[in-house]
């Protein structure tokens, strides 16, 4: 019966641990998750420098496709009011950008509350780990205190009691003795007293900056949902000022998603690289951190039947001294309380201590052993590895429809501006039917009338 | 130093348990979960009942309107071609409340992953409660294994060699005795052995009715999506035979949407009555599956400082005959072994085994600690009372935008047809542009003309 299942490199772990990589002179650089490295750090900023340059090549595409669209119209013949033939087509791709972008939306908002549940669930197993931790450091100081309470009192008037017997005063000394070993022992338990890591300010740190990313990618969706909607509106309306801001609008989001684009992509291969083999790292950094023997830090990251428990020892002889103790007080109990009745009172409520601090005993094992931390160590894993790498390949996903959504858009959106009838034909009225001509076909009549006949 | 943050009731929990219920009488239904109660059964119907109440209100209404438009039409001057006014208005609803249902559907398929996700939770934390218990199980028996071989070989040996001398004999077989207790303590331990319930089959029903679940709301969902894209492809390309069969199949959903919102009620109310005290419900219902003691389950399913650990004396009586015979082997180790040079082999393997029991009764300890076994209670109650009823929420929030908007949609859609020029006019071409005039000014002029000189 091995460890209950833990944490597992999941598929999409595997396959951004794979891609090449390479440093600012492209030469290959290991996969190895190593952040202080530089080499590493550029293979990093590699990855996201990929997104500038794509940005740079879809405003170049975007440019040119403008230009020759302004420059190179087919000459028209003069006063022909007729739209230039694939107008529709125009107008249709751009609506249908759109959507996908709309649709790209959906698919950032539900990444982004994958990628808060996977840092909130890396963030209460934080919260968790340290209230296990300083629940061992709160019942080894109440142990250790109770021992010498009881040492200082109890055993003490027990002393002075069997005075006369020294015979019976080597046992309570014998026992006396053993407390103070015990006591000893427990309170080199207290692995974390003095730790200078806080898992509470780690937890905290995550939530802090989770925070601002999450509401800054809620303001980015929420600016291209927008975005879109006006310019469908805009679209609708026909109207010119709206989908000239829109375009400039939509250009900005253009830029910040392909930002967003470049920083996810270099986070979720950083991240990769960690997810697939993380103990190393993490023993070593909580090793320099902590300043732990690392036959502790093994035992709790690795937890398997190979490492044995470091606390082992202590614990079995602490037990056993306990066991003596107890021993000691019933041999004591049977020869002294019937030549000394005042004794009883003494064994009686050292023997109460000593029940209580077995029960005491009992919880601290079940603290100590790596089952409890390493199921904490496991959940923060696939909080980070598994649901907030998954919301990170989502909201790449939403940067790259977006860009794609939008880039198209642009192209298109002058294209259909241009096909707009002129301002002083239409006004911008507010329950017009995008579906059916604008005009009551009377007003539409004469209009046609007087183009017809007005036109040279 | 309390237990760690567990379960507690969320907002919505609370909200949901303080709705009146009624049962088929209208008579007050108090909201403790019973479902076994047959009043309580008829609150929970009554909800799913308002569903159908819903629905068929909505029919109604809808059925109500279109007669009004159909019968009772302001008389039109015959041979006028121009739209009715407010046609605009009307497409434009139409469209807005599709784009509502659109709305709805994204929600619905983040309600619908919530949903799935609360459940898994709730099946991982009963597959890794199984993990603990068949553990505990497997430990006690390898532990009692170990034991019972040690006093049929070492110690048998250790007699055997020791046999000349009476009072090494009796320390011996004082050892045999205390290692039979521990075994016959240790017995008492695996408190799961012979339960008939297993969270694995749990786990694994529940997985399977989540699967089915699941499938279906995706496939209402697209269904759905379906529906709605392809009325507003009807509209835009103003196909009557698309509009005519998307108002069916919008009719069907409406249909399932009032459905599935009565059973999400239904599910919320009652799954907020279990959720604001889970823990009598389930310990009563475990202690009748189970046969187990009320200490035992008050021990894991409450796990605070007032219930005590039920195994807390045998671990106790265990660890000190442990103890004991530890001492014992050592006072052998002492005597025996200067003259019987023989007895130290078994003597050092019987050490051996007694430090492996202890080892494995700390993991024993561990394992029965409350702290695990509630960390899972904790998790599955989490997933389910707060993932599971967040995501039902979203669901019942997708169900009502859903009816309303094809409720609003199925009004409009005749009248948007209506409205549309006969199919004689206008062909369905593929390339028509919706937010432009279909069809160019000239061809529109002409038909003007002929309009105006035909009209009398």
């Amino acid at each position: 019966m091995g460890a209950p299942p833990g944490y597992r490199p999941s598929a999409w772990v595997h396959l951004l641990h794979q891609l090449p990589r390479a440093d600012f002179q492209l030469r290959p650089v290991p996969s190895g998750f190593a952040p202080q490295e530089q080499e590493y750090q550029q293979a990093l900023l590699l990855v996201a420098a990929l997104a500038g340059l794509g940005l740079g090549l879809s405003l170049i595409f975007i440019a040119v496709y403008l230009i020759r669209f302004c420059c190179c119209r087919p000459p028209e013949p003069p006063g022909a009011k007729s739209p230039p033939p694939g107008g529709g087509c125009v107008t249709w791709s751009c609506i249908a950008a759109l959507l996908v972008g709309c649709a790209g939306i959906g698919i950032g908002f539900y990444g982004n509350s994958e990628t808060s549940d996977g840092v909130s669930q890396l963030s209460s197993a934080l919260l968790h780990a340290n209230h296990t931790l300083k629940a061992i450091d709160h019942l080894v100081l109440e142990m250790v205190e109770r021992l010498g309470e009881a040492v200082r009192t109890e055993l003490t008037t027990l002393e002075e009691v069997l005075t006369q017997r020294t015979e019976l005063v080597a046992a309570a000394r014998g026992a006396r003795r053993q407390a103070e070993a015990v006591a000893q022992q427990l309170q080199g338990l207290a692995f974390w007293r003095g730790v200078p890591l806080s898992p509470v300010q780690v937890a905290e740190d995550v939530s802090y900056v989770e925070e601002y990313r999450w509401l800054a990618y809620v303001l980015l969706l929420l600016l291209e949902l927008l975005v879109c909607l006006f310019t469908l509106l805009g679209l609708a309306k026909q109207s010119k000022w709206l989908v000239i801001v829109m375009t400039v609008m939509g250009l900005l989001v253009l830029v910040l998603s392909w930002g967003s684009m470049g920083l996810e992509a270099a986070t979720a291969v950083g991240l990769s690289d960690f997810c697939s083999s993380p103990d190393m790292y993490i023993l070593n950094l909580t090793q320099e951190e902590t300043g732990l023997g690392s036959d502790i830090l093994n035992y709790y990251f690795l937890c398997n039947q190979e490492v044995s428990n470091p606390f082992q020892q202590r614990l079995t002889l602490s037990q056993r001294a306990l066991a003596n103790i107890h021993s000691q007080l019933q041999g004591l109990e049977r020869e002294a309380v019937p030549q000394f009745p005042s004794a009883q009172k003494p064994l009686l409520s050292l023997e109460e201590t000593l029940n209580t601090t077995e029960g005491n005993l009992h919880q601290l094992v079940a603290l100590l052993h790596c089952r409890g931390l390493h199921k904490d160590y496991g959940t923060a894993l696939r909080g980070l590895c598994e649901d907030a790498l998954e919301g990170l390949l989502f909201l790449l996903l939403f940067s790259l429809l977006s860009a794609g959504a939008l880039a198209t858009a642009l192209c298109s959106l002058p294209r259909a501006w241009a096909l707009f009838p002129p301002s002083d034909d239409y006004d911008d009225t507010d329950d017009d039917d995008p579906f059916s001509p604008q005009v009551p076909p009377g007003i539409q009549a004469l209009r046609a009338v007087a183009v017809i006949y007005l036109s040279p």
